[in-house]
Order: structure tokens, then sequence, then C-alpha cells
């Protein structure tokens, strides 16, 4: 039997170890969509403090994968083909937004885009920016 | 007192927290190469049971980043500008492998490339290649 | 003696032979903005008869360049460093329209986002998008 | 009627105008190869005396293509997704050789690296890489 669109979406979120294992929550979910948000700890950091640019590719791409998959159709899955991340500022603070859109969607590749900003106290900055090929997978 | 080369590879290794809380290893190094591995638990992966990109460009954003280091000259550092990862097979085994060499070195940009590798007892597969752009700053 | 950012602005739209035989002409310029405008025409094209992604490529590269300059201090030039580039939709109508705008300014390393629209009568629409990392150069 | 191979191969090399207008000519084919080169004019260069990045996206790309397409089955084409080039050195001399070798193969996406080479007299150096996602469809 062929999961649903929204089975999809619990699947990426509930059932994906690594995003539980870092701590990425699902903020919001929207048509072309996802927003996800990250407290961060001491462990998530690089030699110099900064959040490590894996762990903002990480949340780059995931976060991409779910908006691609609020298009998808019943049966389909969405696949990470490739994807470039610019890391923009050294990132410090208590969390991280990313924010993901879907720039095109396709019937074999959708094309999403994710900036990520780093919050603290009252500022919020856009630390990196991605852009995230996705195949979509028909079982 | 500015830090020796090797200062700046070991504190590459032993004081980035997110690279010892996954789990990734150094494994050997030489003039403008690295390669660490990784032992595959079952946090590393995403919803179908593979290994998640986010811990693949991890690995390969790092291992670049220790790659290039081993060139530095006295008081400088490595700072990833930014990196692009092709996803090139399901990654399910054992142990990640990953081998970053420098493609070109550059005063100010060096840019090196990183093959990761999923070993599962005999066999070993090229998973994801990822080209990245390190900036190469003097503090 | 070193040149102005008006020159090196100059220098770009007037000394760059390949922009020149394209056909690719300098539209407006603003602080961290650039648009350039070219009538396509057979020549421009791939096999299927849609604009050749190497022509967009070159609009996106090089205005993008134009876009970072206008931030240049005295005798300062740009390099690019590398750019990825997203072909979203088959390109076809009477001209490509390319507006850059720089994401974030930097002192090695200035990133620049290009968006190229192919227009045709009363239509204007997104066919590619490319991210372009650009190494300032104090010379 | 669907088209074979051989004949898609043909049409890439003598069906796309951009490709003849820069003078890009045909070396080699092989499986999952393609080697190219380009005899330099001074219509091919930037403001510096260089070649063109986009003379180089356009070479990196369609090499790519051609590589690609040796391993389509008949009725199929390529389309480029997106592709990454790096820009390593000022490429100046008498010709370029754009080398092109699929890095894996797949139904919906093949992914391919081109490397860029510019010769002059005796010497020949890597001036630039690319990676190249291709879209494989099928008619």
């Amino acid at each position: 039997m062929k999961q649903t669109v929204s089975e999809e979406l619990k699947r990426i979120f509930n059932r994906a170890p690594f995003i539980a294992d870092l701590g990425i929550q699902l903020d919001s979910l929207g048509h072309g969509k996802c927003t996800t948000v990250l407290l961060l700890q001491p462990r998530h950091l690089q030699q110099d403090g900064y959040v490590h640019a894996g762990v903002q590719a990480t949340m780059a791409d995931h976060t991409a994968g779910a908006a691609a998959a609020t298009l998808l159709q019943i049966g389909q899955i969405v696949l990470t083909a490739e994807f470039k991340i610019n890391l923009l500022r050294a990132a410090k603070g208590d969390r991280l937004i990313c924010r993901s859109k879907v720039l095109k969607p396709g019937k074999q590749i959708t094309v999403v885009e994710s900036e990520i900003f780093c919050a603290a106290s009252e500022t919020e900055k856009l630390v990196s920016k991605a852009t995230v090929t996705i195949a979509v997978v028909t079982l």
C-alpha cells in the first residue's frame, strides 16, 4: 500500500534518527515550505566555538527535503541528489532557524533553497544559504 | 604567540566537539591529504535506514579542512567558504571512510575534493563526492 | 596608479571581449547590484532550440562580478572562485535578463546570487539561478 | 521514431549552434567519456586577458552532457540540471582541452566530472573543474 504525503512528512521527522539525535525540530510546514529550529548545545560546535558547517548542512538538507515532500504525490519519496552551501558568517548564538522554500517543483527534480539564521536574544543573522537538488522518486 | 601548523591540526581534531560527538576519527594525514573514518551507528541514519547526507557532508567538510590545514603557514587557519556534495548512492554499511585531497592550494583560497566510501565486510563503494572551497585566513 | 571602482566597472563591461561577443549589455548598476540584458539570437541556442546553459552561466557569472565590483575599494579587483547554477526551466524567448545581488560582502570573499529570467512578449520566467563565490583581490 | 544514441551524440555536436559558434570541437568519445578542444581566440577572453569563466563553464557542461549521452538508451536525452565549477587558475594559452568522465550513471540522474586544461606550447595546466548533474529524460 502506498503511503500518503502526510505519512512521508511524519516519517521524515519522526523516523530520521540523525535529526532526532542532533535535536532538530519541526517548526512549521506549508505548501512548498518548511521551517525547523535547533537549540544550540556545545556538542554542535567546531574548534573555534562556532556552529559546525556540518550541523548547518544537515539542517539545510533535511528541511529542504521536507519542503519538497509537501508537494509529493502519493507513493513518491524525496532523495537529495546534491546540495551546495555557502557559509556566510561565523555562527554563534542560542539557536539556528532554517527556512526552506521550493524554488522550482518538478516531476523528476525539485530545487529548494534553505536559509539558515543564527539567533541570540534580540538578533537574528543569516549565516548560511544552500541550494538543494532533490530527486523525486516514485516507489 | 602564533600557533604552529601541527597545533592547528590537533585543534581541528581534538577541539571540535561536533566531530567527537559523531565519532569521526583521524586515520591519516599527509601533505595536502587527510583520511578519516566513522564507525556507523543507528543514530547516523535517516528515515530510510541509510546514512544521513548531513553525516556525509560533515565528514567531507571537516576532512577537507584538515587536508587544507596540512599546507598552512604558521599563524594561519582554515575556514570553509562553501562546499557542494553529490550523493551518488544510498549509503548502507559498517563504516564511512573519507579521503580528502587538495586539488589546488592558494594564498587566499584552497580547493579540496573529498570522496566518501561506505564499507561493509569486503566491499567499499563511493557514496558521495564533495568539492570544498576553503578560505585561508591569516590571524 | 591604482584604478578607481568606476574604472573597474567600466573595464568589466567594455574590456571583456567574450561579453561583447555574446551581446550581453549592462542595464543598471546599484550598491551591490547589477542587471544585464541579452537579446537572444540563434547562435545562443543548444541542440533542442533552448538557450545554452553556457550562455546563462556566462551571464550569471559576469553580472555577479559586476555586482560585487560595486562594493570594491580602490585598487581591488574581483575574480570568480567558483559558481553553481541550477537550470530550472528550458529557456526559450526573445531575451534574457540577469539580476545579480550581493548576498554577503566580505574582505576576501563576496557571495552573490544571480537570477536569470527569459522574456517573450508579455511573459518573464525564472529559468536559472546561480550562487557565485567571488575572491576580492587587492592588487 | 525514437532516435539512437549515436544520433543523440551527433545532435549534441552538430546541432548546438552555441558550441559551433564558440568553436568547441569533439576530440574523442568513449564509454562514459568525452574530450573536446577549443582553439583560443581573443573573443574568448575577459577583461584581464584570461579565458572567460563562461567559456570554461560552457565547455565543462557540454562535454559532460556528451559523456553522459554515451550511456543513454534509445529514446532518452540528457538535460543539465545543475553544475558547479571551481576556477582554479587564471587561464592563458593557445587552447582548452576538456576531459569529462561519468562519476555515477543513473536511471534518472547521471553525475559527470569535467576537467579543463589550458595548453600553451609544451605545458598543460588544470584551470578548472566542474561537477555536472544531468537529468536523463525518456522522451
